[in-house]
């Protein structure tokens, strides 16, 4: 592919299906294109010489265009991306539908324009595309009713009516966009390599996007943790709910992956995720024009008490908390406020408050090194000019660099003045609450951008002793492994229980002998999954009982299944799990994210209290470490209730092994280890199961 | 009191205190009054004949008015309203500040003025109260500077900034009020009353407040239980976090309650609790104007697939569920609808739908009896008219009587569109998600005024024998009570093990041989609170040991502390933890609610994951019942991972017997049963802890 960037700065772009038929794509994407683009435009259609007064060509080779846009039917528009690879143009957007979405012709086609973009080497958006924008140049490749406004948001957006429906609101929003792309069936480019390109591009400040899925979502991960370092991304993912995830598949055709998945790969991307247009547009307002804040504490300036305990709550509520003054701000406040105020936070200057008053306490919050953004609030009043509000909040905001969320609550008569604060980047909204999430929204980028991502750690394993045990459901008709496969944590260092598998008494009392002290014995097979439930689990079995508890075993299992695969017993050293906590390691693999993870305390923690917690592997030291933090109940690995604080460090590691484990080896579909039991001095895996597709080993 | 709906519709109201003077509060009443009130005006001051054309009187004594409104200075404000009161004036509002909120001058003034409102039997508002408004008769009372639009919301805000913030805008947005009430200071009148004056009135759809303080927390939940069988409430209560808390109380000089308090208080009073502004009146827009739905089943009619599936998460994470449609609705929608469209849903008319396949699309929707309630949700296009769109919805929205949201996107264009939707009661949103938010407030009422407050139960108890046994504290120089109180269970119906309190080693033997089997044992004094710490408690004591045991104990008790009141020793049956689930009961006494019951499970639930839930007692059956299944870790109630579900009904019965103790004695100040053991058997208090109040037995 050609550099993506120039896909939004062409010099001559080609109309493949213009047309001045009413009502028709061709006819709108010509007066989009012809009313505002900077740049030329040929129209190609042999059936005209002109259209809208542009000379047209008959085919797309005659363009002499860089960016191609395909209006026409799906059957020929196959041909006209190669006829447009051919002439060597590089960027191609195809409005057409009817390819993927559309059954399984509609996909075979979708396959061939797949082939012929690749072959020639083109930067090709949808099929099924609303089009693209660019306001720098005025470029309108859509059918849309409107334009956007220049600003400096990039836009991409799974859903082409969504993106008519923002772009009307946001032009009476006075919000603007640098880039805007509807991504259609995203058949060649998708969501990574416009966030990787926009996150080159100087003009684009903020990324921002309606997503139903993540097409590659390692991919997207590495991409975006990149970009994030600089441009925010907020998206909004749909699918967040069983009901969202059903819907988002039957409108996209594509196999939703988990919200699961797409909580943890978003969170490890470093997006702020969105749940409601309302908060991403919140969120991007702020995050394109606001300084980010030095530290989380909050000055709240207000004429009005009430309101300044909801803005309280909000913050109350957010990652921020309010500040606390210093001493000189303090004696300050006490001087220039009358006495029936608050100089502690929230700052009451009481109702009677003038703009110079108000002005003063917030030059004097602003000034505060304690102070890292802050609230202005108001209710209407007689002695208030709110325009002069409006103007001071913007100067002072500008002088100190800290962010600054505006409430000037009211009617029409905010209007002026929020016209004013929203020009300098300063939205203004009637709910405390919205304010105080802007700022939150600066706090929680702010986070993202100083994060550094530590690679995972390779540890040193015996990847071949790994492939010879996952090999042994090889022609075996199951592609389950249990206890049998203890060995493949053991070749990735991941420490078990002292113990072996065999298939004679004498050669399990010998086990036994060697580990001392009494063993637990459980039966192998993989026809029998729940051991448990047919007294296939001997626990404390002293040594003079480990013969007899040998033959009672398999004789069970044979009473269960008479044609059982009875691979033997398993022998194994006593754990005590008082004295340590059971936690369960997991691993399952999505379909957009590839392995994840799972981490979380066992029994009724996971399976009643649905405790757990997911990242996208391979994970880092620091990644690893985090699961075993924000559990509900990681207190309790760390000694709450006058208890022994467990190995987390062990249990951290365990996460990394498993992680380079399943990196390894795609051949393991699933993988638990339950229970991986960690105490004071350790952890140890207890017990295994995993899925091995042979085909991929 | 007289009735206070008179306070509203008042023929001729006195204004104490008028003046023309520029900039008093005085003269912006008179304006205000002037202005709009349809009855009459007298203003009183003895400096005037007249202010604005309005002769004067110099006293209200001769007003012959029915409402009194006070602007003097605070030292002559309460012989002004005892002047009204002379003159058989019950309605007044004291705007004048200076009372409760300005220290102990101010304080012992509101006492004054509460004295003088009791003994004439007055309504009075306030002090320190922006004044009163009611849309009917044009009665605008207050200093603020808009009036209110009529309407069927009444408004009660302990804030008087907040009440002009919002009038001021709700004028813009097409919102009306009914009546307004400034609460002020709240010295006589307070939100209980003002919810069961407007529960009475026709003409309150929806009763909406800001508070930052219940006064009285048992009073309101009374009231707001009757009235939310008809009217809903919805209210902003802050002071939700901690730091918000705090900034209420600093606002208000109220001791705050806890949220816990304030939580569990508004859930059994049926009040709606918003979180933001937005969300109040979100919520009490459709609730003004909407219908109950039958069923929680939304339909969503979209043109749109993106914002359909964005809509279908909204729904997920609301309390409603996607409507399944009939055989017959599926049928109709193949029919009518283009094949590319969706038939399931969210339905998907496609994007060129006309206005007459959104109409026909939302009937059939709106007529499946399946259907509660719909979104009719669309993105602009080419060949859709807002306007006829909103027609159409509001007719069908009629016809079918069922409640509908909208949430036509867009910016200017959807503006006459949401006009005529938002005369008709439907609000349109451009974010999906408020639009199912509005839905959700309507379900949510439905439920609660549907709810059957059942009385408590009134147990058979030992009320003398558990007024002795808490009179044990008197004079002992120590107000807690442990295991010696037992009895006090006892005496309320919920069993203890079997036992005694025993103050000789022959005498504890003698209770150990009447239990038979091991007992525990533990040191009994008041001056021990952590009895384990010093190995003050013996578990699995066989008869043989009893003897030495009971030296040890108090050998130990006495090396801890050598003079320690000793009590004796208690003797009990051991009850088996492992074959049960350790509960704990407690109580404290909110500052506003009184007495609040505490439930969870014992242990890390409570202690680490802070998983419990809370009632303000007395309970009924319904609300102990409810207790128990709400919490996170309910499951382990019931039987989860394969154990026997234990004896909830015993449980639920333990917390209405400890509500009835605890509603009996107000000296009870607190009191935790830890553990309550609950086995598929039954249930038996272990333990218990209490700290009582001597003076009030």
């Amino acid at each position: 592919m050609g550099e993506l960037s120039e896909l939004f700065v062409p010099r001559r772009v080609a109309v493949v299906g213009a047309t001045e038929r009413e009502g028709s794509v061709g006819r709108a994407i010509m007066e989009n294109l012809v009313e505002d683009f900077d740049g030329e435009v040929v129209p190609v259609n042999p059936n005209y010489d002109e259209v809208f007064g542009v000379p047209a060509v008959a085919g797309v080779g005659e363009s002499d265009a860089d960016l191609a846009i395909i209006v026409v039917p799906p059957h020929i528009a196959v041909d006209a991306v190669r006829e447009a690879g051919e002439a060597g143009i590089r960027n191609v957007v195809v409005i057409t539908a009817g390819f993927g979405e559309t059954g399984s012709e509609g996909a075979s086609r979708e396959q061939e324009l797949v082939e012929v973009a690749e072959s020639y080497d083109i930067n090709l958006v949808g099929p099924n595309s609303l089009g693209i924008m660019s306001t720098p140049t005025g470029l309108n490749a859509t059918f849309g009713p409107d334009n956007a406004r220049s600003g400096n948001m990039s836009f991409m957006s799974q859903s082409g009516a969504f993106i008519t429906a923002v772009l009307d609101w946001a032009n009476d929003q006075g919000i603007g966009f640098k880039d805007v792309v509807s991504l259609g069936n995203k058949a060649v480019l998708d969501e990574s390599d416009f966030v990787e390109t926009w996150g080159e591009d100087d003009d684009t400040e903020v990324i921002i996007g309606y997503l139903e899925g993540i097409s590659e979502g390692r991919t997207f991960i590495d991409t975006a943790r990149e970009v994030t370092q600089d441009t925010p991304i907020v998206l909004v993912k749909s699918g967040r709910t069983d009901a969202g995830a059903q819907a988002a598949s039957s409108h996209t055709g594509t196999i939703a992956g988990s919200d699961e998945a797409y909580e943890a790969g978003l969170e490890q991307a470093g997006v702020i995720r969105a749940d409601s247009v309302q908060s991403l547009f919140d969120a991007a307002r702020v995050l394109e024009s606001q300084p980010l804040p030095d530290t989380d504490d909050v000055a709240v300036i207000t004429n009005a008490g009430g309101p300044g305990v909801m803005t309280t709550d909000a913050v109350g509520s957010s990652r921020l908390s309010m500040a606390t003054f210093t001493d000189e701000t303090l004696d300050a406040f006490s001087e220039k406020l009358p006495a029936e105020g608050n100089i502690y936070n929230p700052v009451d200057i009481v109702g009677d408050a003038d703009n110079d008053r108000f002005r003063e306490a917030l030059d004097l919050a602003l000034g505060d090194d304690n102070v890292g953004c802050a609230v202005v609030l108001s209710a209407p009043t007689a002695v208030l000019d709110y325009e002069q509000l409006a103007a001071d909040t913007v100067e002072l905001q500008e002088e100190y660099d800290k962010p600054v969320a505006a409430c000037f609550m009211g009617g029409e008569r905010v209007e002026p003045a929020a016209e004013a604060l929203s020009d300098a980047g300063i939205p203004n909204y009637f709910d405390p609450a919205r304010a105080v999430d802007g700022l939150d929204a600066l706090s929680r980028f702010k986070e993202i951008s100083e994060r550094e991502y530590d690679a995972p750690t390779t540890f040193d394993v015996d990847e071949e002793r790994a492939r010879e045990i996952l090999s042994a459901v090889e022609g075996r008709g199951d592609n389950r492994l249990g206890v049998e496969a203890m060995d493949l944590l053991d070749a990735y260092g991941i420490s078990t229980p002292d113990g072996d598998i065999v298939d004679a008494p004498a050669d399990a009392l010998e086990v036994a002998e060697r580990i001392e002290g009494d063993v637990v014995m459980k039966i192998v097979s993989p026809d029998i999954l729940h051991k448990s439930d047919i007294g296939g689990v001997k626990v404390g079995v002293p040594n003079e009982e480990v013969y007899d508890a040998y033959e009672d075993l398999v004789t069970r299992a044979r009473n269960y299944q008479p044609d059982a695969n009875i691979i033997g017993v398993q022998v194994q050293e006593m754990v005590d799990l008082d004295a340590g906590v059971e936690t369960i390691v997991g691993m399952n693999r999505d379909p957009q994210f590839g392995p994840l993870l799972m981490f979380g305390l066992g029994g009724i923690f996971v399976e009643v209290l649905e405790d757990t917690t997911f990242r996208v592997a391979p994970v880092a030291e620091s990644e690893a470490h985090e699961m075993t933090e924000e559990i509900d109940s990681a207190p309790l690995l760390r000694g709450a209730r006058g208890r022994d604080p467990v190995d987390v460090e062990g249990v951290t590691e365990t996460i990394q092994r498993l992680s380079q484990l399943v990196t390894d080896f795609p051949a393991i579909l699933e993988l638990d280890i339950n229970p991986l039991v960690a105490t004071p001095d350790g952890v140890q895996a207890v017990d295994v199961r995993l899925t091995v597709d042979p085909d991929q080993l």
